[in-house]
């Protein structure tokens, strides 16, 4: 018997399900626990779908979004357990006792670090998400997918490919985007909520932090600055701030953006992204960091944030010169 | 005969080609002229492609991209001209004389103004860009399309979609980007050129913009101003600034997003969007403008930018009191 069948043995014969994902979970993990979360409901089984903590309320537009129960509120067993879109046992939080109350766990996802922990693994890590994997599932078993459905597979969907923009988007993930469509879905609202929302604390620090963008080397590198200060003005958690640093190289002339941040009395963390082929990792390694050739970071102590600045384009200069030396 | 294989006849018969679109091209005019050239190219035809002015660099990445001729380089006749994602023969600027130097005019199109004023007319407007009306010729002709014609066509609709989100998007849409993806395209360095770039004038003018944001009504209203100084210290122009109202609406509180544009002295003019039912056409017909419920605009003179926002703060506080009265 292969997975599948397996799969729609255990959907057909048992009754009483949970569906749970990662903690602090994103929008595949919301797609996807409601994506089960309704086909089950449609097969007419009893189910419990739980987020650790508060739903992200984002994601109250689909289905199902206000029957999510906290951890809290059972103490039931089940038939059978879906882990969606987490990659360890770990990363369910508090919801890992879940896992000492079910008979059958099944464990869905696509990162390539799954530790297949569940009774049946269904892990695809060429799947740009888990809402692509549960798509090609249901088609497979031939249930029915529901416009409620198709939004919570949209929504996974669109998320985790960053709006179809990375190199997880497969002509495989545009074709299954293509039948969500013909469901019906009203997809631009989706997109819209996922991708082109901001919070106004966001909003507030994308404004502080680029008042204070320097270029330098023709265009070439520009640094932005993010203080202690901003952050509490703008009410704003570090990392929300995650990515300032591409608003920098994202700027047309630019090969390397810097982003030095103040994370104590005289601390910076500096990253440091390249969009062509700057190795900024070199630059990285001289301060003990490291990293990759396009992206890259490091701690800098007891200096000032300007004197810092100016000896990170000091080396960066320095390294250019070398560059060019070598490509002439 | 029908218009297909009016096409193949004009393509396989005819040697000496003109291709041009509409003045200050677009992702889709440069990616859909592009496409046929490298196309006609492969077919070992002569053929001449026009912009009027400079080619945007932005596109320089697509192949035929140095090709490109100002219509001053050439006095040539040619035996068929393509006019492509172009409604009527004005919007051809100087590239209008082409039509005096071609026996056989093809326009190809998806505006549904379109005035039909070639000798053949193929327009869709059902179709999101000119680049899949172009794919599904090429595809119903057998010709071969290539990476570097497939890079053309993506750039093409992931423009005129904003990034497969406007609504234009459909399943059709989807499944040609599916069938490009496959010819092995970097899709993704095309996206971020086309999508994430942003240029370094742009982020200054939409930092000073943002540190003016005001909220009102618990975030359900706000404002931004842009001032004639900040266009200038930006060096930008104003209709560099057409998004902007949409960074007001796009916060997640609000309903209303309004921004208040310095056109002169002491003129100013409103740009009104809402994102989900507030009427923003009554608060702009009050001061004689107009638009739609979602989007509208009026000019407002001899009064401070102060005055004014605390004008339409009160008007649409007033609009609100009612609205609430109506739906309770
Ligand atoms: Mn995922
Ligand atoms: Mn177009």
């Amino acid at each position: 018997m292969n997975k599948l069948e397996e799969l729609k043995k255990i959907i057909d014969s048992l009754n009483n399900f949970a569906i749970v994902s990662h903690t602090s979970p994103d929008g595949d993990s919301m797609g996807s626990i409601l994506s089960l979360y309704n086909l089950l409901i449609d097969l007419n089984k009893n189910v419990d779908v739980f987020v650790e903590g508060q739903a992200p309320y984002k994601f109250s537009y689909l289905s199902g979004f206000y029957n999510i129960k906290n951890i809290s509120q059972s103490n039931s067993r089940y038939d059978c357990l879906f882990v969606l879109d987490c990659g360890d046992e770990d990363r369910l939080g508090e919801c890992k006792d879940l896992l000492n109350r079910t008979d059958i766990i099944i464990n869905i996802d696509h990162h390539i670090t799954n530790n297949s922990f569940g009774n049946i693994n269904i892990i695809d890590a060429k799947a740009s998400s888990v809402g692509e994997i549960l798509f090609e599932l249901y088609k497979n078993l031939n249930y029915k997918i529901t416009k409620e459905i198709a939004e919570c597979l949209y929504t996974s969907i669109v998320s985790d490919t960053g709006g179809f923009k990375f190199s997880n988007t497969s002509s495989k993930t545009m074709r299954i985007v293509a039948d969500l469509i013909d469901t019906g879905i009203n997809f631009t609202n989706i997109y819209y909520r996922i991708m082109d929302l901001k919070t106004l604390n966001g909003i507030k620090l994308i404004s502080k932090v680029t008042s204070t963008l320097k270029i330098y080397l023709d265009g070439k590198v520009a640094t932005m600055k993010l203080t202690k200060q901003m952050l509490e003005e703008c009410q704003t958690k570090e990392d929300e701030a995650g990515e300032l640093v591409n608003i920098v190289r994202d700027i047309e002339s630019v090969e390397v953006g810097i982003l030095i941040k103040e994370v104590d009395i005289d601390t910076y963390k500096i990253s440091f992204r390249s969009k062509d082929y700057f190795d900024v990792k070199d630059i990285a390694l001289k301060y003990g960091g490291g990293g990759h050739i396009k992206a890259a970071g490091c701690t800098i102590k007891n200096k000032s944030i300007d004197e810092i600045e100016k000896e990170l384009i000091d080396e960066i200069k320095k390294a250019w010169v070398k560059y060019n030396e070598w490509n002439n």
